[in-house]
């Protein structure tokens, strides 16, 4: 049986498989954000010819089922088929990204008032050449002239030595060794040994794993230059938008394999690429910093995280002990050392404890929030002395998930919306312009701040239908037209459920917020400076944030956007023992709150289920402008 | 262009490439010593047809190039060749050979007033299941469990990570963990842990790689049982038959390699074979302790042995980290623990370490001569506080190496003879019967010894032609027929040559001990026992030994036979971190002394190329014996 694809290829399918797997298994990816599961509604296809097994329409609505749609994970055949996929269904991966806040990375690590001390150590030896009277092998050779230099406990691993005794002879016993220090600062681990003469670089990479876009820094280590930035959309994608899609693929036979070679991917195709661009021979990649989330870290290293989403939801570790090149199957050193940024919890991983180390708050006696916004949410409260930590189930609506015409800030999408006044009528910004795909996160509080300033949602996000035509009755209910269509194109709106899960989502990043302030037995105007990172933190517009609700209502001044922070945090890592040392200390004094058996937790989500909120006293300002 | 083999295989040729490169390209092994550089002159062919390019005919004799035999290693063709390969040059590989001569290995171990402390230990854990209250990571919960115990600083493989979570689930967070202690005895490292409810052996094996032969043991470490041993020819002998040839070939492109794979590869033949018989899992068997040499324990572990054979004759390392299987590529769980038994320097290796542990001559006041005759020969003297060893230049002779008709102690070689004083006809004894192929090690003392004593040599090993009409003239001058073959076989003889390179093997061997005596400052009279061990020794006849100088002239109840020590010294480290830790201590007070560069060495060593010695009085019951 075969399905072919309209202008297109053809590929075997067979009975009672699906069409979304069987395009999966042949390397065509749809969006789909519940990674087929059948609730998302994304992974659209028309049926053009052939006999379609439709199991459900899902949530399709008539005017789409009419127009031929079906969704691809619930339809399969028992004839040959001929499908047409149409834009908006197609997952768009390895696109770059930009996401660098801080210009110049090596001044920022300096204003910590510290040198570099990086991740991957170079010494030079000269060695005193054997003799019939001084026979000691070459390793015990080595280990001699560490010691004289106050070296002590060098461990050398087996793809080490085996390169050993060439290399000192090459260079008449003079060598240069590369080595890191482990992580309890005790001992040593030798990386790599060259011989005199050859001067080889000392690269090492600073990796963020988030769950959408994956970053690279290439950092020369001796000065602490960052060469080259890259990053890509995570095309763990395709397996679901949300660690929870991950994860459920990742439990599936063999499904763990494949999650990790599609982020180890995803990274060496950045850094082979950076190989060959800036002259840069893999072996002269010696040390990396990974840093996290629990799930993405997990996977990466190849470890099932299934427990991760079973109550008490548990991790395989928090710590991770240092492994090596060949180990994370990078397209480095195989001796290299890669460092991975502790995590706290299952919820709370190593890429908030990298934020926090970048954002400084836990050198100042003052008290902060750190919110980063991604793909999920997690927040931070504390200071100098003590950090409380907890995750938002805010999931992945500001990225595109569960909204019907949602997208990430890419091209085609809606970035901002206007809503006139007087004739109600929107006006829309378009990423790189032309005809709009979808509405991403900023577009979204855009349009929920104006559709509730307008009057034409009320503070629980009902619609009232009498104000405007463009509130008509769609597939799920009401809807705002967003953008009407041409022929060929898809009317653009918002829908009630689109309204419920954005209200949803800043209720838990609100809620969030609240119960930690108030487990600290603190309140709002304590706080000095709210940070906020995320790569949705690069376009937030701070005033129409806080009138939704999402953010607390404090003074523009107060609020500091950082950007990604869990790369910068890498890049200090890899350059710095000292912070290294220090995000370590960050990591075992970070309290973990677990939200959802906090007593009133539903008490503070219910309250924050308004625009902006129940209680107006936490809003003093957004009531003022709202003249309430 | 063919090479074909009479009733055998054809092979494709190229032109200039020896029949020998040949053969081995296909698998085909012929005796070769030298490693096919013409020197030996064993790897004879006989040419049915064809036109072969004859290079040299080395030392082939008129008798064998009349009956049409070539070198296969100085021979190529110009056109098809079709080749015979006679008996005699067929090297047999893979054969089963005895070797243990402690009958109750635990019970030794036990002699030393000890208890087992296997190289891999189990813990059974009952970890509390986590809550929400106490949600640390499995690993995290894992630490924390030793170290109730009392066990700190358990260091985690990658390996070993990715496994945890599944396991502790399976048994209801009650788990078995097998661990070692690393080297320096700080801290501790996780091999492999099991579910509560599973109770999977715990294995060990014990392995002892001889240049020429390869000794496995399986052990039981719950209770030191030996439950299996086996033995096999080190298939690197297809290479040559010392570990000079071995290191030649290995420094040779590429094959390190080979020669590395062929030894694991024998090893793993044995360890896949008791896994199958006694139904063990390959993942059961979780440490390994390995003997050998220097040369062999380098190209066990793929370390480039080049260094070994040149001055100052340096080895990459003599204290081996703990490795693990996978990197040893041995069939045995990837993450188990693999001792290496550390070496002194370059011709004096852990096999020799492993032998003083056995023998026990580290913790006696009294003073002891250790010796080693296998491949080549090893001896140390000393006692509970010092330790001085040395390589003697002896040779494989006493294994076949550089005697005309010589080979290994196996079917169909002489392995005694006497000779009628009266009628001086040699009568012979062969190894499983039949008729003789070559003469081993003992048959070849045998036959100098009883030569001596009937004055058909003199002290010099020079023929007397008069005495009887079986000293004849040879290829290479006068010989000493002592198997007259029929038409189809070929003749035995001991030739002008073979006596030379036998009294220079034992004139080394017995320079070696007389320096080190010399060296300590000591006489023969002090030793209190002679430890004879290697294979050799097994079947050593001390009188005749004495008689022809090898070994000291000493009582008879001085001498104790011990066998291969080396793989009593493994398994007695497997099973006894006391004795592991003994074993470090004997290696770090073992003194090497490079005889090539002491002075009188030479003086030493021509003295001893007479029958017994030129000195008489150093053997005063062999000069009573013979009337001198």
């Amino acid at each position: 049986m075969k399905l072919s694809i309209t202008a297109g290829k053809s590929f075997d399918m067979k009975e009672g498989v699906s069409i979304y797997e069987t395009l999966k298994a042949n390397s065509v990816f749809l969006v789909s954000p519940c990674g087929g599961k059948g609730t998302c509604g994304k992974c659209q296809v028309r049926v053009t010819s052939g006999g379609a097994v439709v199991r459900s329409y899902g949530k399709l609505g008539q005017k789409e089922r009419d127009d031929g749609l079906v969704l691809a994970c619930l339809t399969s055949a028992d004839t040959d088929l001929q499908i047409e996929i149409p834009e908006h269904s197609k997952l768009v991966l390895g696109g770059k990204i930009a996401v660098s806040i801080f210009k110049d990375t090596a001044a920022y690590l300096k204003s910590y008032g510290l040198d570099f001390e990086p991740l991957a150590k170079r010494v030079s030896l000269t060695l005193p050449p054997p003799t019939i009277s001084d026979n000691i092998g070459d390793l015990e050779r080595l280990t001699r002239a560490l010691a004289e230099l106050g070296i002590a406990n060098m461990q050398y691993s087996h793809g080490f030595t085996a390169t050993v005794a060439d290399i000192i002879r090459q260079g008449g016993f003079n060598a240069t060794l590369s080595y890191s220090k482990t992580n309890n600062n005790t001992s040593f681990e030798a990386i790599a040994i060259y011989p005199q003469g050859q001067n080889p670089g000392r690269y090492g990479l600073a990796v963020d794993i988030g769950t959408t876009t994956v970053v690279v820094y290439l950092v020369d280590m001796a000065d602490g230059t960052v060469i080259d930035t890259g990053s890509t959309y995570n095309s763990q994608t395709k397996y679901g938008d949300d660690v929870i899609t991950r994860i459920i693929n990742a439990t599936e036979g063999g499904g763990l394999d494949d999650l990790r070679n599609t982020v180890v991917e995803d990274i060496n195709t950045i850094v082979d690429f950076f190989s060959s661009k800036h002259n840069v021979k893999s072996s002269e990649i010696e040390a990396a910093v990974i840093s996290g989330n629990t799930t993405m870290a997990h996977i990466f290293w190849g470890l099932n995280p299934a427990a991760i989403r079973e109550d008490p939801y548990i991790p395989t570790l928090n710590y991770y002990p240092l492994w090596n090149g060949a180990q994370a199957k990078l397209s480095i050193n195989p001796q290299a050392t890669v460092f991975t940024i502790p995590g706290i919890a299952s919820y709370v991983g190593g890429d908030i404890v990298s934020g926090i180390l970048a954002s400084k708050m836990h050198r100042s006696t003052g008290i902060s929030l750190f919110m980063d916004i991604g793909t999920n949410a997690e927040v931070a409260i504390g200071n100098d002395e003590w950090i409380m930590t907890a995750a938002c189930s805010a999931g992945p609506c500001f990225e595109g998930g569960g909204i019907k015409f949602g997208m990430r800030a890419t091209q085609g999408a809606i970035e901002s919306i206007t809503i006139d006044p007087v004739t109600l009528t929107p006006s829309i910004s378009v990423i790189g312009g032309g005809v709009p795909a979808g509405i991403c996160g900023s577009g979204m509080i855009d349009a929920i701040v104006e559709l509730f300033k307008t009057g034409i949602i009320n503070q629980k996000g009902v619609f009232n239908r009498t104000k405007t035509p463009l509130v008509r009755e769609g597939d799920e209910g009401l809807e705002f037209l967003i953008y009407k269509a041409d022929n060929q194109q898809r009317d653009i709106v918002l829908t009630t459920v689109d309204m419920e899960n954005l209200i949803r989502a800043k209720a838990a990043i609100f809620a969030g917020v609240s119960l930690l302030l108030r487990e600290a037995g603190l309140t709002l105007d304590i706080l000095e400076k709210v940070y906020v990172a995320g790569g949705f933190g690069n376009s937030l517009n701070v005033e129409k944030a806080v009138t939704f609700g999402m953010i607390p209502d404090l003074p523009a001044e107060k609020y500091v956007f950082l950007g990604n922070t869990s790369i910068i945090g890498a890049y200090l890592t890899l350059m710095s023992d000292t912070l290294r040392t220090e995000l370590e200390s960050i990591a075992s004094k970070m309290t973990y709150i677990e939200l959802s058996v906090v007593g009133d937790y539903m008490d503070e989500y219910m309250s924050a289920m308004f625009i902006p909120h129940t209680d107006l006293t936490k809003f003093p300002t957004v009531a003022a402008a709202l003249g309430f």
